[in-house]
């Protein structure tokens, strides 16, 4: 089935392994968490296509699909604010990648390091304060 | 505005405030990432609509809607491997949540701690050695 000459390549990598082994949604996407590599905080979440996750293989440098847009986008290209990709995991069912990347500068287009900075944090009303619940 | 003798209860609370500020998708859900606040290990990605955020902070456990099964489901109600909500933050533009937990055993359905630890991790080609990309 391998054309000759061409055996010593591997019919498949890793990175087209990964990008079909995915269950892509209706719109052909798969959520992607994107967190700092070793602080391990969770910088942001968008969504990639197989395109955008073969770019993002290739290049290192985090590419995602913007839904409203219809086009792909490659983080820090316009901010400066740039995403070195260390490396791209799928979760169990396929639906979801854990993209681990050293971010430069901010995550978050408001400014804020992480998208998850710019709201206050709600806790469960069984660890609040009873006064918090008058 | 305010009924006589309820002007010392909140109108709203910090959980409805922000039940109410999601921008939830078509299906009214909002995708929750879920993290061990400790070791800040991205554990698993499920989704909530409405009810399910309402749920999981007045219970403090971690309440999920199942998009193939349409129904909520608790984390650890029938595995014993339940999650116990510390905080629950949403991103800048609202669609998604970041779910700070104490999982006790393991998060995913798989036996492994994180729904991300039963696939190799994926390494763009930049990275990789000059003998993998022969």
């Amino acid at each position: 089935m391998t054309p000759a000459g061409t055996r010593l390549t591997p019919v498949t990598t890793p990175a087209e392994e990964l990008v079909t082994s995915l269950a892509y949604n209706d719109a052909g996407l798969v959520c992607a968490v994107v967190q700092q590599f070793d602080t391990r905080e969770v910088l942001m979440v968008a969504w990639m296509d197989a395109e955008a996750l073969r770019r993002t293989l290739e290049t290192g440098r985090g590419t995602y699909f913007s839904r409203s847009r219809r086009e792909y986008w490659i983080k820090g290209e316009t901010s400066g604010n740039t995403q070195r990709v260390i490396d791209v995991r799928r979760d169990c069912d396929g639906d979801t990648l854990l993209v681990l990347v050293d971010q430069t500068g901010v995550a978050c287009h408001t400014g804020t390091r992480s998208c998850f900075d710019s709201a206050p944090a709600v806790r469960p009303a069984a660890l609040r304060p009873a006064v918090e619940q008058a």
